[in-house]
């Protein structure tokens, strides 16, 4: 059977650290911030957003909610990142998505300062992880965990055989761009692909962020491998499930994620991680 | 025998659409115009300008050669860019490698204005092309010559299994995004992959850009495949040689670029092409 990536257990223990680096800047004069930019009502979106302010204000991270209304348009978004961007209190800004149609999600993630950029979506940012740029700059979240996820459990990754299934922005793409900026051989999958499984039986580390439930079984699987799964679906009875067949899956792999508990738990203390990271660089 | 892809017909086809192109612009009141700067003696780069500049004046582009002296510093250099970036009446720039090592090329590259990036290496554009922006924006020239080679070849690039040889910023990162944009299955392979050849002999379309003379053997490739040959290297008798062993592999490969006579010759007519779409996306 293989090892449990314990998500949940590794988040607090990053969460423990970024509370360590809050107490230590505030010794020095800074106090790291958050602001969260929401436009709207989404239920799905008012729950995450809240879990975030409790648990930056656990850590000691100042954060606030700013609350917009639904028919807020591009120009007053617009106006309000300007007024974060220049406020020398603030480290860490995102505005939280989905957006209403009337704003043009491109030209937000291009308005937050790069310095800034909690969620690293910046096109600067985004340029920098591609580059591999000794530079200090944010990264989208959620592979920015998975990297310390891969890295707490030991994975080796230079010359790996790294798979990842899905090329969206927020996972696949930059995924691919941290694993090959960790010398693994990397090869990105998605819709288009003719014989998926040719790909991911071939796999050390199997990366798997399609939002399909139980895409990938453990047939699918190489013996061994370290399998990540990113998938936060809900099956009818409105359970939490992944994109990976957990069950199919645990006894071939080496080391394997849960859903729930594995990759979702990382993404917020990342975020958390990262402010204080970006309070830290604007020193 | 595989089909030779003509690098060297194709470039002409290139530049008489951007002769047009320009044509069409200076029509408009719009007359494209190319500033290249470049530091120092180096011969081979010198050769290098030479050469873009005097396509540039065949097609009509107004090309300015800028000469600093070697112990130019990296503030000068950086007021200097500053000028051009405020200049409206220079659609591209661009500023010559290697440079000397009191510059740092990483701050120059980001000091060159996004919108006038001939070679498309500051982060922003890298940026907007690993998050395949629907915006206008350059990209790096040899690879996005080899799209035009591929296209004009009709190779197709939905679901065909690329490999790539190389993780450059120049050459192999940015065709793995160019090729995952266009929703082929991408492999980016490199020093520390183990079993180089058992990805190569998988590649639909295989992209060599390694800097190593000959790596890749008829042995390496898969019958039929499309083989794309960066290397520019010096065999022992000065003579130009790629990274892949052309007699081998003509007899395995689809297709196939000659070198030289197949990569080379796009870089600078995709060079000209991409300034002539600066110069139009300014208006």
């Amino acid at each position: 059977m293989a090892e449990l990536i314990d998500g949940k257990q590794l988040a607090k223990t990053i969460n423990a650290r970024t509370q360590q680096a809050v107490t230590q800047l505030k010794a020095q004069g800074i106090s790291p911030k958050l602001i969260v930019i929401i436009v709207g009502d989404d239920q799905a979106s008012q729950i995450y957003v809240r879990n975030k302010h409790r648990k930056a204000k656990q850590l000691g991270i100042i954060s606030e909610t700013r609350q917009l209304p639904e028919e807020t348009s591009q120009a007053e978004l617009l106006e309000i990142i300007d007024q974060y961007n220049h406020d020398d209190t603030v480290h860490g800004l995102m505005v939280q998505s989905p957006l209403p149609p009337q704003i043009d999600e491109d030209a937000i993630t291009r308005a937050i300062s790069p310095a800034k950029d909690a969620d690293g979506f910046n096109p600067v940012n985004v340029g920098n992880l591609y580059s591999n740029s000794p530079l200090n700059f944010p990264v989208s979240c959620t592979p920015k965990g998975i990297m310390t996820m891969l890295a707490a459990y030991q994975v080796k990754l230079a010359g790996a055989n790294a798979v990842i299934v899905g090329r969206s922005n927020i996972v696949g793409r930059p995924m691919a761009a941290l694993l090959l900026n960790a010398s693994a051989t990397v090869t990105v999958v998605h819709s288009h692909t003719k014989n998926m499984q040719a790909y991911t039986r071939e796999a050390d580390i199997l990366i798997v962020a399609t939002g399909i439930a139980h895409l990938i079984k453990g047939e699918d699987i190489k013996p061994g491998a370290t399998v990540i799964d990113v998938g936060m679906n809900r099956d009818e009875d409105g359970k939490l499930t992944g994109d990976v067949d957990f069950d199919s899956a645990e006894s071939v792999a080496g080391k394997i994620t849960p859903v729930p508990g594995g990759v979702g738990p990382m993404t917020i203390a990342t975020l958390l991680q990262q402010t204080v990271e970006l309070a830290k660089w604007s020193e």
